[in-house]
């Protein structure tokens, strides 16, 4: 049993999901090797004491530089803000130290371009923070449409959505400028991720990206509130997503259908622990989408719990992420999804921003 | 109690459901006027006596003229071949015969606009047979839109999906052929309905219409399995439409989900007893999607049933639907959905095809 | 095509959906005998001729002994309180004419029982009104549960669950007093009815039914808001039953839930169009209960509808139900459920009772 | 921040939850004591070290009584199999060490008895490991039935069911016998706990316990399949609880519904993260029951995430509990549920036990 000794920059939202899965995923995974939390940056030397004390970090700084350049220091977890990303990893990368980024991978297309190619020169491992995909269900339906269970995809249709904007009345922050901290920077790149990871590449785009309220207390809103797309992935499925940050009532709404020609997938986040199977087989009569439960006999549940249906949570996939890091940094390599796979999503986004422009459909081999 | 003599015209799938429809809608909402099942016309003499026979008329016909010129047939409903309706509705309005037509009203937007000049020329009843929009669910769900009770509309998001034609092997038919019965003619003219009932009219479309499955054992076919819609309303809310025939596991789903700034309402059709309600209001630990049963405090539940919960079905939205146009005979005037609201469907669709095949955002104004 | 006339005796909620069921039986199912809605009886003269003008009759009486000697009525649907079934249907058996009768049969075991007598005697046709047990899904259920589709029943728990006494300050009426108003009386027939009816006969019991709230505004109420049954079928199963009358938040909580050794089957009458089965086969990882729209593959839906997930309602179930008594009028023979089987439920019932006084397992043998 | 020594005796299904839980309850909570994974104990030397290391303990070994004694354990957590907890848990006492009792506790009403005479006269801290009630959406639960929310309590159902031996040929194991295994004593304490805990004391009870399949492949199954039990509370509602390993297609079915005066609450751990409330408030069209999704709104969930709907898992209970169970550590005082809550259960499945042997209501008082 090695330590490995983990740096996470950001202690906020994200950096205390990665503290807290560092502290057990060796236990739950039994993982060759065991995280260390070795040094915590914040912004402010007060923050980053108090949350290396409540987190349980060995070392606190606020100077992400040198909690790079620590020697203790064997892999870094970028939690901080999109913007500075790219700067950190390049530093993380010429040090030669494994990279877990948070997502969106940087704060603009040429960013994340910029990171993959430090990533992959450095050929440490690199990854990418996409949690929701990691779930026992969502892991289980990449097998099923990989293995053409459902058979030939017709349609995908995915959507995240949230409802923490939904009031016109909510008061402007940083959240309201700033293009990576809209719908598109913040909530897209996930369903995107899934899209991708479920279906494969996106060919082309047709985007629809709206700043519903343009002002609220306190300030502009400079960023936006919801966008739709309808694209067409390269496996000739035609598909459709939706992104909304005003979305009332949806508190998880990261769900997407697949419609193949043997049978159909769903998948709802708020119910995370379920997956929806239609099977276009047996007699006509018990035909139906099926509500299966994930437990034992999916991917990467049975380390939280023996028993099917007890159900796994939100800091779970961190932790299956956190596994996957550690196979990486033990392996020195890449494991998915790397930071080029968050550069695609990227090229997605960006695809999408220019198509609600000009309004025309735009080829994703363009970005 | 005064009598009223119906002709219809068909005796398939909806000529039946008419049919029933006007045996019963007299017992159930204690109608002024009572239909007499007056005549029946299908296209050959047989089957038109068979359904004679089986739904219990007075008199057949193969000859839809004779039906319509017959001085005991009052009104006419025309559950034909959609190439039929123009003829037929011209004919009864020129002999000054109310008319209950089936969706989509004619084969073609010149069909449907000329069926309108002619309905409002004669003064006379005219309705199109938009059923589902009749729930006692739908109905509430469109009060509540009206009355403002979910805010400002920021979204809606409307489906009408089945899976007749999800296996690529089941084969060729009349149904596969010919613009009108794919799924933009067939399909989509509901949920269009819907969205408009719902939502007050679209601005502007962009559309992608797709044949997945280009030909089939027995034939090519050449109308399109599914079709997607980005649109704008008038309201300015941002919308999204999917139509679909080869929509595996769906059987019903004439679905929409409204988002608004105070609330969102979520139905789908196969479970046409709730509508989903939320409400941004109370406390925050109290929120969520309240699943309403309809009963006799929603729209024309009563009728049916004096307990809530039990539920109205199908048949159920024929029914009155008859009722509707029972009172637009009584009055002489048009009651909604007139010919001019399925014009008005007509040319969504119209400007759906319009833009798939440029794909560019098309105004409605323009069609 | 043969004309059978009809007499009903009461015109309230169940006299309605009776009248309306007659007047489209015959198109809905292409039935051999087609009713006329000739003489319709309640208590007044004026509230009969209401209801005959309302639902259609050719005529009216306050007397329903007029109605049952009346030569054109040939065939009497008794949907009056319980206190007059006896008396009625005897009548009607003796001038050897058909019944339907409302649930539960009679006011006591006594009058079920010389109900019984009488109907075996006369050999005409006589039929109980248990309709929800006659929907698609719970027919299908039927058929599954009897071809061992989930192999050796091992649980069964029903429910008939509504809230319409919920509030305590609901006022007193004709319902909160006599046995046969209370729950036991009139929504556990339905309940009982239908475990029989899946489970084949229950052996014992051990019911607890209690009074919850004792006074109401205008009144003491003299019957049991709800009841609990421990049973044990004569299959071997062990059991469960529920009524209710004060379930707050329920509507049609007719609900039942069946365990076998090889799947398992759950209903609920609030989404009546939906079977959920789960079979133990097939790969672990893609078990689920499966949740099953009724369609033209299961019993009595086609002809309400061609479409599947269209779905039936309340008034339907009284449509097949029309449509049996029909059959047993043509046939001259008893159509389950028969006034046998309907007596069958008032041993239960009374077994209960008695158990609850007394707190002992009843076999049901003795009552 | 002070370190806590634990020790585990068990390293098994619930030992693995624990050890994990304590490995991440300090930065879950910012606890004021941290767990330090001191030494675990199995019942081979061999499987004890293979814990050591997957788990990430200081030290491991096969006798608990060296655990107990050991001046670095500083609290005990018992996970070892029913038979075991009295003896270790009386020592742990006798050395002034506060424990964590897995369910049920103890093997029998008189060890429970035993266990918690020992614990009172120790004074330290103890607690009983019933996980379930702490999910974020059962603790709400209680909240609003302990403020009366949904008025005067009239009924209970609640279930714990699962089917890991609805197989009639699944194999005879340990668990198929002894008493403490079979479903009275494996599942039933849970939801008697839960039970308990929402409704407060059970006055009486009248139970049917069953061993459906009496030999499996491999030996006699010489414990229970599945029990049912009638019940009074001390708050006068009725109540019914049903407990199964034979339960068919159900993996987690702990669930329960609440039925009040003025409202009504239901849940279902396989969808752990919503709970379900009926108010009986407003109009009627708009009644119905709402899906709550937990969040920073609801009890210990902010800590997890704080994004509402994103979800808590099996392992955040036994997180929730651990936090518990520092707490109790620190303030050296029990903490909710302790012993006496564990020995009350066990009352409860003791009369359930009798009462199903002579057929009689049983008054927990006397047990």
């Amino acid at each position: 049993m090695t330590k490995v000794g983990i740096g996470i920059i950001g202690g906020g939202y994200m950096g205390k999901a990665h503290a807290v899965a560092m502290s057990s995923v060796g236990a739950v995974f039994n993982t060759g090797l065991r995280p260390h939390l070795e040094m915590v940056c914040a912004s402010r030397d007060a923050s980053a004491e108090r949350y290396r004390k409540a987190f349980g970090f060995s070392r606190a700084t606020s100077d992400w530089q040198k909690l790079v350049a620590d020697p203790k220091v064997q892999a870094v977890v970028i939690a901080s803000p999109q913007e500075t990303h790219r700067e950190i990893a390049e530093a993380a990368f010429a040090a030669g130290k494994p990279v877990l980024c948070e997502k969106p991978l940087g704060a603009s297309l040429e960013e994340s371009a910029a990171m993959v190619a430090a990533a992959e020169a450095s050929g440490v491992a690199n990854m990418v923070g996409f949690n929701y995909i990691r779930t026992p269900a969502s892991q289980f339906a990449r097998q099923l449409v990989a293995a053409g269970e459902i058979g030939n995809i017709t349609w995908f249709r995915g959507e995240h959505t949230e409802d923490f904007y939904a009031d016109p009345n909510a008061p402007a922050s940083w959240r309201t400028t700033g293009m990576a901290n809209g719908t598109m920077g913040d909530l897209a790149p996930h369903m995107i991720n899934a899209a991708l990871a479920l279906m494969g590449p996106i060919a082309k785009v047709m985007g629809t990206v709206e700043t519903v309220h343009k002002s609220r207390p306190g300030g502009e809103v400079t960023n936006d509130d919801h966008a739709q797309v309808m694209c067409r992935f390269e496996n000739g499925a035609m598909g459709h997503l939706f992104f909304s940050r005003i979305a009332t009532g949806r508190k998880m709404g990261y769900a997407y259908e697949i419609t193949g020609t043997k049978g159909a997938i769903r998948f709802d986040q708020e119910d995370q622990n379920a997956l929806w199977l239609y099977r276009m087989d047996g007699p006509q009569a018990e035909r139906g989408f099926r509500k299966i439960l994930t437990g034992p006999a999916h991917p990467n549940y049975e380390p939280f719990c023996q028993g099917p249906g007890h159900g796994t949570g939100y800091q779970d996939q961190i932790i299956i992420e956190a596994r996957d890091f550690l196979r990486a940094i033990e392996t020195g390599k890449p494991v998915w999804p790397t930071f080029r796979d968050g550069h695609e999503v990227n090229r997605v986004v960006a695809a999408t921003l220019a198509s609600s422009k000009d309004e025309t459909w735009k080829d994703i081999s363009r970005f």
